[in-house]
């Protein structure tokens, strides 16, 4: 019966084109989750055959797009600047070299089974596009630990320049919330608000909620940890003592605590088993030679019928002439491309600006999980040039492993302020060392990718300041005649990959739909004319 | 430097004993997670030789008893009455039996990746000493997903008999929590509790916290998921209304919503991939001919100079003499074997009860999956006779796998009082219909471990009523003459593989401890003879 339903609702998507089908689905009552779904672009077999598409960039955008143009019998050319595919999907392992564009140069020397994810390092489960894909292509995952109750939160200034286990800092935080609620309650301070059985319902709630006493007072709890586990014989629990809500302010945490609660970061996560790109290699082996490698775009034209691309190879100056184009590089690359665009896009290529992230990989033994049984997570830091260290979700249990010691936009930051690679290095360790005292000096082979630094891409993501979607991001959602645009940018996931998925869908879609309009207003005149 | 450390601490801890390791760490200010901790008996190469110790049992304890004793020298026999090791650390798999003590037959029909952990089906990070063994034996593990935001909450009488997603759930309390707090402190309610300048910070923190507006009022959150999430071009996010802080308190959802917080339930959690049985069979593999299958103990008996146990062997009965025993039998078996113990110690067996705790599992398609965005954790039912839904941490994304509908204790349950197997079969299948409306027919080949009738336990952990550690207790964590009690009925870790780890472990601390003394007293003796 339910696979009944599934066919029904499948044909209905197929007739009732984008979208349609979770409409259906929702109509039906099936789909609770009816926000997660994945956009799909479902292009109908052999509809491309004949038509020539010139793709700009082998990021993820440009990638899904020549694998579904491929899919529905289209002639693609993947144009892409590197040797690699994947853009800012990018992972480092021994021997991957990072030149900046200032030509600052390092080299990972690492162990076999030691990598960082430069750029996307997570999949969240509601990215049902990327995640489809990975399906799709044979991309084995694992969970990606994003969040673990024994991971840090520190600031230098409070508890005495000790870090606090999130597992403490969250439910002592929880406790003295139910206490002071529950003591409101009891004073009378609701009663506007709640009927008399609801205040009774709430106290239960709060004792609950905030692990308190029978008196509704926060003494703590073992949902912060404690100072003694149980253990055989007379080994008894001890509790901590909880931490001070005083403290607790001063200390502000709330970012770094909060932060598990951001939809796209919540349990359950994953990451590719032994690196994030494995995805575009995945769709580079599909592609094949589809992929045309260090061919860097120099020109983009609209010709009479469709675009002309120029491009270098090594010393050579080549040109791809096609029907469609669809652009999916960075923004950045665009500023400095001559091209034919509207002055709207031109205008929104200027007027947009890119984060410059950088992240600070090092190679270490796993003190992490030894000594302070830290399993993947983040820790956060709220003081300091150093935002979180973040702990490596693969091969736990193993030797060695990779930990993320600052990852953000520089700009602005203090982090950014430093004023070298080495200061940004130290202040890296220095770190690690504050919340594993003893153990910075255990980090080796750091690995610092600064995305503005970085050929090809020139910045991390788009900055949504005020006006980006009013103005840039209308041109970019908008086709520029035959040429679309493609990449996060013109999502409003920005920064994610699902968000590169979700616009090269929405680009093929555009693309597909004024092909079938034209093939059929052509049909229609034939029929006259004949 | 570090390692320079560690190996004072390791040196110290030798010296001083068990424990004292540990202590040193703290005072040098290494180990800031004291509380957790594994146990270690390091005990000392050869002290073991020509002793012979008799291992009653060989779940957990039993073989981590005959695993260290080895190590040390010792001549160990391991009797396990079935022809597995393990105990209740059992994993279902394609072709395994489950016989019940009333004649009750199955047999699981599934695929080669399916399987179930019958017993024990986590590892908590903070269970050190359980996690040392799978690490010592090379059991390969892999991240157990205890929590998701995507799971659900259910309570049939609430949300139009709906189930809530928990972030939905988890977000929206948080959210009325401190809007109604921040109102408090508004209207002055909290002044005698706060500075001025903490009263500020409060209402700041709130808003981080709940997600507030800026007039302090909770409309929702993406926390909470979306209505829609945002895509490509012009899709914008829509939030969904806020859950009711009244139908909320009607849910009564809090014991599945802060299930998470447990301490032996927080993230980062693990399992053995391809199952809990990993652990037991490694053990078995190091153990080789130590353990005796199929040997069912009938008689436990002092001699003068050490322990006499009868058991049966097929049709024959047979003897071991040994110097030691360790009894690593469920208490529910120690009630029916004939023994020599002292009068105290057979009160403790006479009084001690236990649980009779049941799964039921079902092979089916992922359809939490592929429908409903649940990889892994447990969906919590506060109506009806089931009480979750534990979906697999294993294979994500794979065609089929088992999911759990129905864990816990059935005496004076709701669930236990069905009358018969098919009846709660059947509610197993209800509650997954339930969360998953149109899917609960997808469920095939269900396999109904009811602890209370598996041979060879009669139960599943000890009920730790008034009295059990005033009384039972201390009988069993006490040594009764050359005969050592172990299980997690000998530690305050009740149920968890890490119980039975730790006893085993002040078992054998105890036997040495004595059999030192004894050597000593002996040698002693003989120099003053001589």
């Amino acid at each position: 019966m339910a696979n009944t339903r599934r066919d029904f609702i499948r044909r209905a998507g197929h007739a009732g084109g984008f979208g349609a089908a979770f409409a259906t689905m929702q109509s039906l009552g099936l789909l609770q989750t009816i926000g997660y779904a994945a956009s799909t672009p479902d292009l109908i077999p052999e509809s491309g055959k004949g038509i020539k598409v010139a793709i700009l960039g082998g990021g993820i955008a440009g990638l899904v797009s020549a694998y579904e143009l491929g899919k529905a019998g289209f002639d693609c050319t993947v144009l892409e600047a590197r040797d690699r595919p994947g853009g800012r999907n990018w992972t480092v392992r021994d021997g991957t070299s990072v030149e900046f564009t200032d030509g600052f140069k390092q080299t990972a020397n690492w162990g076999p089974d030691s990598y960082f994810n430069a750029g996307p390092a997570r999949l969240p489960s509601v990215h049902k596009g990327i995640l489809r894909y990975c399906k799709e292509l044979g991309v084995e995952l694992e969970v990606e630990v994003n969040s673990s109750r024994s991971t840090y939160l520190f600031n230098e200034s409070t508890f005495g320049g000790k870090p606090v286990e999130q597992r403490q800092a969250i439910n002592d935080t929880r406790g003295h919330v139910s206490e002071l609620l529950a003591k409101c309650i009891n004073q009378n301070a609701l009663d506007q608000e709640l009927t008399k059985d609801d205040r009774e319902r709430m106290l239960s709630f709060l004792r609950t909620y905030g692990d308190l006493k029978s008196n509704y007072s926060y003494t703590g709890s073992s949902r912060s940890g404690v100072a003694q586990l149980p253990g055989a014989g007379p080994q008894e629990e001890e509790l901590r003592e909880p931490l001070g809500l005083h403290a607790l302010l001063d200390a502000n945490f709330w970012n770094g605590m909060l932060f598990e609660e951001q939809l796209d970061m919540q349990a359950t996560m994953f990451q590719p088993v032994g690196g994030m790109d494995r995805i575009p290699y995945a769709f580079a082996k599909k592609l094949g030679g589809v992929i045309q490698y260090r061919s860097v775009v120099k020109e983009i034209r609209k010709t009479e019928t469709g675009v002309r691309i120029v491009y270098a190879r090594g010393s050579s100056e080549k040109a791809i002439e096609a029907d469609y184009c669809i652009c999916a590089l960075p923004v950045t690359l665009m500023k400095s491309i001559p091209n034919d665009f509207t002055p709207s896009v031109q205008q929104a290529i200027t007027d947009t600006g890119y984060a410059d992230a950088s992240k600070v990989a090092w190679e270490s033994k796993r003190f992490w999980e030894t000594e302070t049984n830290i399993y993947g997570g983040i820790s956060f830091l709220s003081s300091g040039p150093i935002n979180l260290v973040w702990y490596p979700s693969s091969k736990h249990f193993s030797e060695t492993g990779v930990v993320i010691s600052g990852y953000g936009a520089e700009r602005n930051s203090r982090f950014g302020q430093l004023p070298d690679v080495p200061a940004k290095l130290a202040a890296s360790r220095e770190a690690v060392e504050k919340l594993h005292p003893g153990f910075g000096d255990q980090l080796r082979n750091p690995m610092y990718v600064y995305w503005a630094k970085i050929p090809y891409n020139q910045g991390s993501w788009v900055n949504r300041g005020a006006g980006f979607y009013s103005d840039a991001y209308k041109a970019f959602t908008e086709p520029d005649d035959r040429i679309y645009f493609a990449g996060d940018h013109c999502s409003r996931v920005g920064a994610w990959q699902e968000g590169a998925v979700g616009a090269a869908h929405r680009a093929l879609e555009m693309m597909t739909t004024r092909i079938r309009s034209e093939q059929q207003a052509r049909a229609e005149k034939k029929r006259a004319v004949g």
